[in-house]
C-alpha cells in the first residue's frame, strides 16, 4: 500500500496508475471511469467529457503559455476521442499579488486555442487564496465534444494494425526543462503544445477508420503504446530508427539521462490504423507535420508488452516510465 | 484597472466580480456565459453544466471535509438549475508527501456524497508537485445535470414574489474561522455542507413554480439577493428579525466583525416563488429544517437595491460584500 505520495505518484507512468487505480478507481468505481480513456463517452455514446488541472512551472515558456496549455490539453482530449470540443469550464486558483497583466496575457492565449477549437467557455470559478499556499496559478479546464468519430479505444488494436506519430517527439519536456534550468540551446526549440482537433478533423473527414488515437502527454510515447498494448492485450513493437526525434531534443535527453519516448508532449498523438489505411493516413498527418512516421506494428509475440526494436539490432521491453519524470510539466 | 490580485478578488463579492467582469467575461464573452448563473444551461436546455475548485484550510473541519464539500459544491450548483445530478469529474492537485490514509478518507467522503446525489464520476486528473507549490490538496469538481425544472434564472424575480431562506445562515464560514482560530464556543456548532438535491427534488416534485434559487455560499446570502436584484432589476426588501442565525454563529460574527448574511454557506440556499406558494414552500422547507423561513419579499421601491428592514425599525441598504472576507473558506 502507498503510505505517502511522492512526485513519482505524478508522473503518467507506473507509480501514477497505481496510485488512481488503489485511491480513486477503488472508491469511485463505474463502467464508463473504468474504461481509462482520454475522456468519458456519456450520454448514450453522444458526448465526450474530461478534465485537466494545469500546473506548469514557469507559467510562459517558448512556443505558449498555461493558458494554451489548459485550452489544448482538454481540448485534446475531446479530440482524441473523435469528438468535436464545444463547452469549456475554466476554474483558476490565483496566489494574492499576481499581477492582472499577466493573468489577462493568459486568458487571451485561452480565447485563441478556444476560437481555433469553435469552442466556448460557459462557466467559471475563481478563488484567490493568500501568498504559499498556492505558486502563483493553477487553471483547470474541465470539456464536453461533441463526437463525431464512434468507436475509437485503447482496447480496439488488433494485430497487423499500424501506428503512426504525428510528429517529432519529446518537445514540450525538453522545452520546459530547459527554459527551468536556465539552458539556452537553441533559438527554435519550443513546445509543440497545439490544438490537434482541426488535423483530427481532416482525419475523420477522409473516412479512415480510427481504431486508437491518443496525445502523449505524460509518460510520452511510452506511457501511451504501454496502455494500448495492455488494454487491448496485443505485442506493440516499435522501431526506435522510425521514431522522430530533433537534434536539440535528443541533447536534453542525454542531458537528463532520459528517453525521449518517455517525455511529454502538449501537440503530438499516436494514431492505430489498419495496414491498409497506413500510407493514407501517413499522407494527412505529413500535410501538417512534415515529420510524421509509422513507427510501430501490432503484433502477437508478446501480449501486453511494447517491444523496442534498436538501432543496434538489439529488441528490449518499453515499460512504463516510473520514478519522478519532471513535475509540473503540464 | 486591477493592477494586482488580491484576496479580495476572491471573496464572492463586489471585487470577485470586477475581477471576473474585467478579466474572464471580457474575452470569453457567449450568451451563456453572461447569464452567470450557477450553472451554466446547453445542450438546448437539457443539461446543466458547472464547475468550482476547493482550496478549503483546514482540510478536515466539523461536518465535513474537503471531500464532501467538493461534491456538495458542485452538485448543488447544480441542482440550483433544477438539473439532478449525473456525471462529474474529479481532478486533484496534492502536494508531495500527503498521506494516502488522508487522501483516502477525502476520497471515501466524495463517494457518499456522490451516492446521495445519484452521480458518478466519469473522468478525472491527479498531479503531485513538489511541496511549496501547493498547500496540502485542491480539488476541481467540475459536472453535468439533468434539466428537470426549467427556467430557474436570477432574472425571473417580479414584484410581489417571496423569497425564503432553507436554514439557519452563516454555519460554515463560522465552524471554518472557529477550527482556525481554535476556538471552541461549542460542541454543537458544524459546517451546514450538505447536497441539497434531494430537498430540491421535493420542491420539484410538489409543483411550485421555481422562480429563482440559489445557494448562498462565497458573499452569503447578501451576494445572492444583490445579484437577483440587479439581475431582475427589482428591489428585495429583507426583514432583518427573520433571517434565522444560530446563538454561536452570532457569536462569531461578533467576534470577527461580520455579518451572518455575509458568511459563506455549504448547504443554505435560497428561493423565490410566487406569494401564492410562499406558504406551501416553506412547510417544504421545514421538513428538512425547522429553521427555514419567509425573509424578503420583491417590490418595485429600489430597483436594483436590497433593503434591510433592522430589528429597530431603521431601513439600509444591504450591499454587495466587499474586502478580504475569510480566505479558503471553500
Amino acid at each position: 500500500m502507498i503510505k505517502t505520495i511522492t512526485l513519482a505518484h505524478g508522473n503518467g507512468g507506473a507509480e501514477n496508475n497505481e496510485l488512481i487505480e488503489k485511491v480513486f478507481y477503488k472508491h469511485f468505481k463505474n463502467d464508463i471511469l473504468s474504461k481509462s480513456e482520454d475522456a468519458a463517452v456519456i450520454e448514450e455514446g453522444k458526448l465526450a467529457f474530461t478534465t485537466d488541472s494545469f500546473t506548469v512551472s514557469p507559467l510562459f515558456f517558448p512556443g505558449g503559455d498555461i493558458g494554451k496549455l489548459a485550452i489544448c490539453g482538454t481540448c485534446n482530449d475531446l479530440s482524441m476521442m473523435g469528438a468535436k470540443p464545444k463547452y469549456l469550464t475554466c476554474s483558476v486558483i490565483i496566489e494574492e499579488g499576481f499581477l492582472t497583466r499577466e493573468l489577462e496575457k493568459i486568458v487571451k492565449s485561452m480565447k485563441k486555442e478556444l476560437d481555433i477549437n469553435g469552442a466556448i467557455v460557459v462557466s467559471g470559478d475563481t478563488k484567490v487564496v493568500p501568498k504559499g499556499s498556492v505558486d502563483k496559478l493553477f487553471i483547470n479546464t474541465t470539456g464536453i465534444g461533441e463526437i463525431e468519430h464512434k468507436g475509437i479505444s485503447a482496447s480496439a488494436l488488433k494485430e497487423e494494425m499500424s501506428i503512426l506519430v504525428s510528429r517529432d517527439i519529446g518537445t514540450h519536456g525538453a522545452t520546459i526543462f530547459a527554459e527551468r534550468e536556465g539552458i539556452k540551446l537553441t533559438s527554435t526549440l519550443q513546445t509543440d503544445c497545439a490544438s490537434l482537433y482541426p488535423e483530427i478533423k481532416k482525419l475523420v473527414d477522409s473516412g479512415i477508420n480510427i481504431v486508437a488515437l491518443r496525445d502523449a502527454t505524460r509518460g510520452g510515447v511510452s506511457a501511451v503504446l504501454n496502455e494500448w498494448a495492455k488494454s487491448s492485450d496485443v505485442c506493440i513493437e516499435i522501431e526506435e530508427e522510425s521514431i522522430p526525434v530533433r537534434e536539440e531534443v535528443r541533447g536534453i535527453c542525454e542531458m537528463l539521462g532520459f528517453e525521449a519516448v518517455n517525455l511529454a508532449n502538449e501537440g503530438t498523438f499516436l494514431l492505430a490504423v489498419a495496414k491498409e489505411d497506413e500510407e493514407k493516413a501517413l499522407e494527412i498527418l505529413q500535410e501538417t507535420h512534415k515529420t510524421s512516421r509509422i513507427i510501430a506494428s501490432v503484433t502477437n509475440q508478446y501480449k501486453g508488452k511494447v517491444l523496442l526494436n534498436s538501432s543496434w539490432g538489439t529488441k528490449r521491453f518499453l515499460d512504463l516510465p516510473t520514478g519522478e519524470l519532471l513535475p509540473r510539466i503540464c
